[in-house]
């Protein structure tokens, strides 16, 4: 069965690897504007659906395609990419000393001989930032990699000692729920884990 | 001010490596065994203190020594590194479809000058691991590395799908709590996080 991860994410790829099985990286480029009158987790499964989408359309066979989207929220206000420096400070001074929201989908398309089966789903993490100095947020927009991260930060980076605690899965906030997709696709890997090494 | 981290724990060394700074490997060799009549947290800091302390003991001028143990705790009951595979068979039987504590100390030992300070503390996380078939669990002990594990699985390795959530620090079930390191040492990495870029 080929598995086809629809992210060009280098930290959605290293949680891949942990599944220790073979699959290729197909880059969907979809238009990532959100919709009017859905919620913030419709939202997630919708971007999460169509990054899927999008590859499992342009490939054939027996497949199985990986979408996901992250998002981070505060207070209700999604939180993507920073569009600039300045947007990322003032996402940064949001979620310091305060706890947010990390919600992450998984779309999984699979096509088997006739039968296609889709699994949508999402999960959330909660996620407590420790207070920050104004030195500490000046030093990680300079030197942090801020650039293509929702809410300008990385759990997995040096940014790490900031996060005081979190209350559900870490590989979610992350970017990737591998713990509900090797639910999914666990047949796939013979029983449980797929080692290859 | 020299650094030096009293463990040769690979995953220790990659959260270390997250603090972007200077530091040696020196492995202190005391006698793990427990002490009667101590808490599971007493332990825990005892431990991470005599591994501390013995490399500071042996190495001389300005230096900050750090030690840490990692313990898993299942209902009362401390699961160090397992003996044998039979042993670890019990351990992810006893962990699997249920919750546990991973404990982790920090002992740092800073000596400046004439002045030397010590900080003791620990960090707890509660662990949710899913229920697992005898063929997962088998899997895992044929082909996972749990040989040098405290309760016989590592959180970041390929075993991560069969975790559900965490509630609590993820650095600390990993082996090192860097939130609590870094607020200890911050002023010895210039403002905050000393980055080596």
């Amino acid at each position: 069965m080929k598995i086809i991860l629809a992210s060009q994410s280098p930290r959605r790829k290293e949680l891949m690897d942990l599944l220790k099985v073979d699959y290729e990286v197909i880059v969907s480029h979809v238009d990532e504007t959100l919709e009017e009158g859905l919620t913030i987790e419709e939202q997630s499964k919708r971007l999460g659906y169509i990054k899927a989408k999008a590859v499992f359309d342009q490939t054939q066979g027996d497949r199985i395609v990986i979408g996901s989207d992250t998002m981070v929220v505060e207070d209700k206000e999604i939180l993507g990419k920073p569009k600039d420096k300045q947007d990322a400070i003032r996402m940064i001074q949001l979620l310091q000393n305060a706890e947010h929201q990390v919600i992450t989908s998984l779309a999984v398309l699979i096509q088997e001989g006739e039968a296609y089966q889709e699994y949508i789903d999402y999960d959330a993490t909660k996620v407590y930032i420790k207070k920050m100095s104004e030195e500490e947020i000046e030093k990680w927009l300079e030197k942090g990699s801020w650039q293509d991260k929702a809410g300008a930060y990385a759990i997995q980076s040096e940014f790490g000692v900031f996060v005081d605690k979190i209350d559900g899965n870490y590989f979610t906030v992350v970017g990737l729920p591998i713990h509900k997709l090797y639910d999914v696709i666990k047949k796939y890997l013979e029983i449980g884990i797929s080692y290859k090494m």
